[in-house]
Formats: structure tokens, sequence, C-alpha cells
């Protein structure tokens, strides 16, 4: 594979990508711990995401698409639309780049999330989710300025970045137990960090797991076939997982594997939030534990070596209270 | 130094038993991630005990000490008392090792740390905090049973444990930043971190950080002698750091050092715990969050590489979550 070929904005993610972004990303970035959770007597690693300095995986997509753009691209900043987490993730790499970042965030979307971009230095600006198009602003956005868009999945360099968080499993998982992951569990939206840790897993079963309402990236698996999500979503506090239509460059790699995937439902998900303050004193959003409630909820037969991800932390406090006192 | 001087029961902890103990630790433990926190335009460096398996650092000291009883000693097992990570340490270190374990906890413990110590297979004896002496009980359940008393820190086993999460601390902050600590900020009960850490860390200054009422270390290091907590201390969330009188084990270490020792409030406490939570994404108990407690009130000039403690996770959901919601 040609330099060309990894920087092609029109490629499909690759091994090679994943790789390539998991070594810039571990030039400016520790691996997060992989910490062994004990269920139902065998051990499961949880890959705490949360621990990332924006609270989620999603610094590292944005630090592999940053890092990449050209001499030309770079003054004219970038535009970016997202409910919080892929936010704070590109405004991160662009202040520490020194590009300018317009991010789209929906006027709903958590108070933290909203906050920590804009403390990050970028410019936010907010929509109503019911009733705006933020792909069509953001484009706008992008027009006027000569910036480029970023978006949070359908893009190559996303998904090979958030791949990174799968090779450093595995690695990780090779170091702790002599073995790499024969199952990888990881959470859903529009499929960027499921389907590059797909790559990053050549050999592991690939489950992936989405709030009940909004799990159109399984039944597109199992309809071989991408489905959006329905016109009437339930309300869901999974606010990182709201995505209407997953992509064919997640969707394909998902597909080509034979991902299974699953739907938790709101109770399974404060369960898992539960036990991650509890056993692992880790602070998990709602979106961020849905890989562990499938796990809690037996919906996954547990293997050997089963990996997953604790995708991310950024949740407000009043909600997490009632949470942990299971209000 | 013989390896006789290393196992001597009567021996002061040295800087070569530190790095024996590391070694120990290193072997079934990863160590615990080294996180930046950014206060005021820093970086301070956070090391997240509060992510070992049993949720505090105690697991360390209690390794190295159980690892080390003789063919004699282990059949017999084990005595400690603890208010519940020293605990939970030893419970932890026994069932893995396959040595009995009897605990000696106050009836008021928070009920996790309780739940926890019986989960992992030690026999709990409970007592009354203002009535009753542990210290006597533990002695009386060993005298019975031929077990080895595993004291909270007043043991050089215990110390040089502790100081494993000062090797750790001192070694990732080099790989991370090219420096190491110039300033090691630990919270401080009986002593073992601190005085451990400090071992560990010959070339930085040391801040020893307890709650108000509860600043016997403090208040020993200014008047250059041990100094017990008074008849009539102050009700404490920081239940890990309610230690009576010091030892002079722990003390000498750190007035060796002209250790600075602080005191935080309980509103100082509750603000590093909401911290802890939005940006770092970390459950903290109170006792766990003292010594970020001190860097946010200010109470400490920040150096160029100043790295801190962040002890324990081992915390009731409801206080936790009157905590973060500013009840």
């Amino acid at each position: 594979m040609t330099e060309q070929d990894l920087m092609d904005p029109k490629r499909q993610p690759t091994l090679a990508g994943v790789e390539r972004a998991a070594k810039k990303i571990a030039a400016i970035l520790p691996p997060t711990p992989l910490l062994p959770l004990t269920v139902e007597g065998r051990t499961i690693w949880c890959k705490a995401e949360c621990l990332q300095p924006i609270g989620a995986f999603k610094i590292r997509g944005a630090w592999h698409r940053l890092t990449d753009l050209t001499d030309e691209q770079r003054p004219r900043g970038v535009v970016a639309f997202s409910s919080g987490n892929h936010a704070q993730g590109v405004a991160w790499a662009a202040r520490r780049l020194g590009i300018p970042a317009i991010i789209v965030m929906p006027e709903d979307a958590p108070r933290a999330k909203l906050d920590n971009t804009r403390a990050l230095g970028a410019e936010v600006v907010t929509y109503d989710r019911m009733t705006g198009s933020r792909e069509q602003l953001a484009a706008d956005l992008a027009a006027k300025s000569g910036a480029v868009v970023v978006p949070s999945f359908d893009d190559p360099w996303i998904v090979e970045g958030q791949g990174s968080c799968g090779v450093e499993m595995r690695e990780q998982m090779l170091a702790l137990t002599g073995s790499i992951p024969d199952q990888v569990v990881v959470c859903c939206g529009g499929g960027g960090l499921s389907s590059g840790s797909t790559l990053a897993n050549p050999d592991a079963r690939i489950v992936v797991v989405e709030p009940e309402g909004w799990d159109d990236m399984k039944r597109s698996l199992e309809g071989g076939t991408i489905v959006p999500v329905g016109d009437n979503p339930p309300a869901t506090e999974c606010d990182a997982l709201q995505t209407l239509r997953v992509a064919p460059i997640t969707f394909d790699i998902l597909k080509a594997r034979n991902a299974l995937g699953l739907a938790v439902t709101p109770d399974e998900v404060h369960h898992a939030m539960r036990v991650a303050f509890a056993q692992l004193h880790l602070v998990l959003e709602p979106g961020g534990a849905v890989a562990l409630a499938a796990i809690l909820a037996g919906k996954i037969p547990l293997t050997d070596h089963t990996a997953i991800t604790l995708s991310g932390g950024n949740v407000d406090a009043q909600l997490y209270a009632k949470v942990i006192t299971g209000g």
C-alpha cells in the first residue's frame, strides 16, 4: 500500500491505516488502562476510554484526521457536528494543533459536553435536534470558510483513528494475559469505534451494542442492508449513540465480519453504570456503558478472552447521582 | 544489604526494600495510570490508585507482606484491623495466596468496604470504634490461632509495599514528561503510603494531607514529635484516614525529609471529588481525594512536576450522589 492510498479521502479503512493511526496516537497519549472485572467467575477486560483527556475515545479519530490536514487546509480550519464527545475530541486536537474549529451541537446536549467543548476553545453553534439538519448546517459553515468537515464516523480517518483503541486493547490483553481477545464487545453509535476495533482485531468475534430503539446497526446487520432508526425513536440517555443512520464505511466492515448486533434497555445500562461505579471506580455515561450492560445482562456468551470498551464518562452529575442511587 | 536485612521485622524500611516490593507487585498488577489534570494552567499528575482491583493502594503493602510469610506462618493465616481498604487489600492477597484471613473492622465502616471484604473470602469481626480496641482484639485473635498480625501502617513491609506506588509514579512521570516528580503530594492516615512514597522519591519535596481535626501527622511534623489526634475529633467522611496516632516508622521517614503537613476541610474534599468526577471520570472516596483537595484549594505552591495520589474510590453511593450534586 502506498502512502497516497493511506491518505485518499475515498479510501476504505484498513488495518494498515489503523496501525498508522495507532502509532500517531501512541506518540501523544498513553494507552488507557485495560481493567479486569469479574463477571460470573470469569474475567472480562475493560478498556477505560472514559479516562482519555476529553473523557471519551473520540480524541483518537480527531487526532488522526487533523494531523493529516494539508498545509493549505490547516489555516482554514475544521467544522464538526456532534452531540458532544466527537465535539470535544475535535476541539482538543484543533487546539493542540493550532487549527480553528467550529462545532455544531444539539442545543439539548449534556451541559458538561457543551461547556467542555467551549472550554477547549472551539466555537460552538447549536441547533434543534428535531428540526435542524446538522449535516447541512456544517456543510454551509464549511462552504463559507473553506474549512474541512470532520464527520463523527463516516470518514476513513475517523474509523482508523478510533481503531487505535482496538490496537491498544489487543496489545494490552496480550501483555496482561498472554492471549489476544477472542471476542470484542463495543458500543455503537455510527460505528466508528466498532468498525475500527474490528479491523484492529482480525481474529476476534465482534459484538456491537446499541440502546433499545436506536439499534439501527443491529437491524442493519440482521437485514444485510442499512436500515435507519425509525421516525419516532424513544428518548434515550445514551446521547452519544443517537445516530439516525449508519454509513456504508462502518456497516460494510462489520457486515463482512458477521458482527452480532445487540440492544440493551435503560435498566440494563443503569445497572452497568452502578457496577462501574462500585467495582471499577469509573464514571461512565450511559452511552459508554452499553457494552458492559450487554455483558452483565447475560446477552453475550462469555469467552476466555473477552474485551469490551467503556467508551465515555461525560455525564451530568444529577443524572449520574440518580442512576447510582437506583432512583 | 543482605537478604536477611530486607526480611527483618524490626528493620527500618529502605529504598532497597521499596524497590524489592515494587518488583513483586509489578509481577502481578499493571501500574495504575498517571493521569494529567490541568489546574490553573499547569499540569499535575494524578496516580489513580482507585483503579486497583480493590479500589485502593492498600493491595500493595498487603501483597508485599503476605508473600514474605514463612512456610510455617502461611497455614496459620493473618489477622488485620482496618476501616476497610487495608481490610480488602489483605483479603485480596490472602485469597490469591490461599492464606486464611480474619479482618477486624469497625461496625460503622462503609457498607461497600464491609461487603467487599467478605466477598473476598475473609472472616470479618466487627467492633465499636468508640469503645473497642481493635489492636487488642486483633492481638487476641492472633494469639488464639498463631496468625501473623498485619498492621495497616506500623510495619516495614507495609511501608515498603505502599512505596511501590511512588516507584510507579516516578517511572511513569519520567516516561510521560521526561522528568521525575519534584513534588509528591500524598494523602495520610497512618503514613504508610506517604512514607513509602517518600523513600521512592528521594529528590522530591513531600507534602502530606489529612482531614481537618485528624491532622495528627501535620501537628507531629510541626512539633517534631508524635502527637495523637485529640480526644474528641470531629466526625469525618474520610474514614480511610481516621488514624488516632501515627507510628515512629512512618513519622521518622517524613520528619527526616522535612515533609510539609496540611489539613483540608470537608468542603475542599467535596470539591475535589466533584473535579475528579467531571474532569477525570474517576470515583474517589473522601479520604482518597484529600491530596487533590489541597491542590485545588491553593494550599500548595505548584511546581513544574507535581504528582499526587488519588488513593481510593470505595464510597457509598448515597454519599457520593450527595457530594457530586453539591448537596
